[in-house]
């Protein structure tokens, strides 16, 4: 069977644009944003190997391109609106395209984000999502604002991918059941849209976690120029990553990677607004710490001892 | 030497932020657009064998990566204002990375389009930009809009980056500074960005070329629900391709690819306001035919003689 560029893309890509003013088939899409708001846009590329494994369902690698996308909106508070897809395939699969649409689809449609256009091109597998969100200006939450004093906290649970991840490459034992929940984790994060949302006049700053909660806290650290404390014994985790032993915890929540869960920072005074937000949003949210004037990290354990800082960040040039 | 990705962004692709609101360094950009303005956006991927040659430096990988997304506005009219860049690459190597970002910048200053975010991982070498421009409401060019009887136009002269392909093939021969100079057409196409916003309400229809001439044209034709005349001679070429046989000619102008010029129509009332507007771009346009209400495409020589219709398109899952 063979599919050409034009058909691949009539088939399986092309939908009516429905709030966009020009879907995919022109030279461009063309989106109107509300009057007064600011358009928010990233991209992330997933390579084999390096961002999934050869294993994974084509509707779940779909899935997980576009929710580390929404999860960079999320970590704006932006709305989503919009998405390109750029798609290098060895071969034009209709079995796969067709599982590939459907998990992308699925959460486009979850999130009402829209497939404005985009590129496919024979090629080792890569798939580059560029998403496109709206927030009033002002109001995007930034990696930039944590101040001395504000509390930490995370949504959802950590190291859940991570953990999975150890298990497909057999350096730790899990049960079946196990390994089913843990691979949803990995394979399929439910990007924080509507937290990000929430936290927007609320959190003072906010990151995604995509490299592991230390190294993307740093990043946090960095742009905003202060340091930080966290108890590692706080940062929640399942009941799944609670049975393994302790080293593998906490390798796999503070820097495990491939969370797509929110860090953020507000003031002790925003506390109950937090709770509040994250009610609205229907996601846990955690405090882990907080943040100090002085820089550089300070980890420690629910007795307050200090613990050695021996986690490094995910680089997807270096490991 | 290794490089880590934070240290590769930081240093070969993070500047100031200029326009937008927010540039490199945070999980999202920020952009605001000029009130009452749409976002026009593509994007393309460049794959190594598929887009390019191994043997192309990297500061014209560069540019014509960035080159090809400017084409696709510009075949909008839409003004640049910034792009994104997702880059797998198989090492960080820092002499290939200088010499990449200098290409690049180089292109976008003159375009005054800024780098406002992107991805870097390692992988199998792919390039992927997204890239966003704007237009007002209604001025957009679109490939829709080629009515029976106006004049179909190309920008520019056809056909080298195909004749640079074959010589590299060693399909045709071609002397040394002929090779130099079309090597110049094939990597560096210089994107038609001053014409496409001259050709707002002027043009009834545009499209960038980089799939061949007629290919692209049969866009056209089939979402306008046209047909189209043209004069296979009257297709602007250089003198280094005007010295090939006929046949190559041919094969070069009509089916191409990788042109990166505007082909567009425009009312037969419009011819005046065309060659005004191509000067103020300061670009050649020809006029090489005719839009018919009938539909499929009459191919023909300068004496009037039906041509065979034997060119394809180029498909990135075919050839």
């Amino acid at each position: 069977m063979s599919l050409g560029e034009f058909d691949l893309i009539a088939r399986y890509f092309t939908r009516p644009a429905r709030r966009a003013a020009l879907g995919v088939g022109d030279d461009c899409a063309l989106l109107s944003l509300t009057p007064g708001m600011q358009l928010a846009t990233s991209c992330d590329m997933l390579v084999e190997g390096r961002h999934f494994l050869p294993t994974v369902a084509p509707q779940h690698l779909a899935h997980k391109a576009l929710a580390v996308n929404l999860s960079d909106l999320a970590a704006c508070g932006a709305q989503p609106l919009a998405f390109t897809l750029a798609l290098a395939l060895p071969r034009a699969d209709e079995v796969w395209l067709a599982a590939f649409s459907h998990g992308l689809f699925a959460l486009a449609d979850a999130h009402d984000c829209e497939l404005v256009g985009g590129d496919t091109t024979q090629g080792p597998l890569n798939i580059c999502i560029g998403v496109f969100g709206e927030v009033a200006p002002g109001q995007a939450l930034l990696r930039s604002g944590a101040q001395a004093d504000d509390d930490i906290y995370v949504s959802g649970a950590l190291g859940d991918a991570r953990l999975a991840l150890e298990a497909f490459r057999g350096t730790v034992a899990l049960a079946g059941d196990a390994v089913a929940r843990v691979r949803v984790a990995m394979e399929q994060p439910q990007p924080r849209v509507a937290l990000g949302v929430a936290l927007r006049g609320v959190a003072s700053s906010a990151i995604d976690l995509s490299d592991g909660l230390l190294g993307d806290l740093g990043q946090v650290m960095r742009r905003s120029g202060v340091g930080a404390a966290i108890d590692a014994d706080a940062v929640p985790r399942s009941a799944d990553l609670a049975g393994q032993p302790l080293a593998v915890q906490r390798e796999c929540t503070l820097a495990g990677g491939d969370d797509y869960e929110l860090l953020f920072t507000a003031p002790p005074s925003a506390a109950d607004t937090v709770r509040t937000a994250a009610a609205k949003a229907q996601v846990a949210v955690t405090r882990i710490g907080r943040i100090q004037a002085a820089p550089g990290l300070h980890l420690q354990d629910a007795n307050g001892q200090t613990l050695p800082q021996v986690y490094g960040s995910f680089d997807h040039f270096r490991t």
